[in-house]
């Protein structure tokens, strides 16, 4: 489901990937990994840093396949349990200082959790059953979360998850 | 100095104060007592919810000396480290949920820092030099900063400190 009852303005989806926790963690905070799957192709994620502890930056850097800028910007770490959970935001930046709101956009913070899967049949993730991977996008207010769910939230980031676990395929 | 260099946009202010730094961190964090100082006379914080851990709650309500409304608003904890560190944000609620700008408004994140003082002849603070309470106030731009600056930043905190020392005297 793409929208959670009205008041809390998330937007969450989850799947159960056959890579380990330890592999997602990599991907979400190690800027050259990151930089390998963060965007749905033809887009590309052109630089990144991640500072993965509370107060640390975590910037990224878009680019479109004709060199057009978009996506991406300077967003603030705010928890980081290895392999586990990794909660950042686009409303702060490093050292938690607040961040404008560009014209017509809006701020987010997201929610990343790793869950192993005890047993199962999948081919990969340690010989366990795989990692339960949630990712929820938390927002201010319902047209934000519309807003970001018009611009593709589910599929965009379903689409980056895919390359993410074929990294490590 | 209220204003550091341009490039942080931060109000910041510090003092000497002959409580512990167990008392400060009290003030800031328990809610009841931090009713009873928080808000220069004749203002009142009429009522506080605190949530000292990442994530949580920072809600605060000022009414003036003729009811009036003005101030406070509901926020989020950072960081939350027992009688050393507190942080939190008015750019976030509860669960990290990014909070829009009022008209007009600015957000801002508050970094209090409490750090004991060895020896010294204070009157209190367990026997010890009292100890050193650093406000910072960081902000988005420079025209927040200013006008968090004009709003009188420096004085309120001040003067709010003053009647968190007196609770303790």
């Amino acid at each position: 489901m793409p929208v959670d009852a009205a008041p809390t303005f998330d937007l969450t989806f989850q799947r159960v990937v056959p890579v380990t926790a330890a592999q997602l963690w990599q991907g979400w905070t190690h800027a050259p990994t990151l930089m390998k799957w963060f965007t749905p192709a033809p887009w590309k994620t052109i630089d990144a840093e991640i500072d993965p502890r509370p107060g640390g930056i975590f910037r990224t850097v878009m680019r479109g396949p004709n060199g057009e800028a978009g996506g991406g910007g300077v967003g603030c770490v705010l928890e980081a349990v290895p392999n586990r959970r990794f909660v950042w935001t686009t409303a702060l930046g490093p050292g938690y200082r607040p961040n404008p709101v560009a014209e017509g956009g809006f701020h987010f913070t997201g929610i990343l959790e790793f869950e192993p899967v005890a047993g199962g049949a999948m081919g990969a993730g340690g010989g366990t059953g795989g990692t339960l991977y949630r990712a929820t996008g938390r927002h201010a207010t319902q047209a934000d979360a519309d807003q970001h769910a018009a611009m593709g939230f589910e599929v965009g980031w379903g689409l980056a998850l895919d390359q993410l676990v074929a990294l490590f395929a």
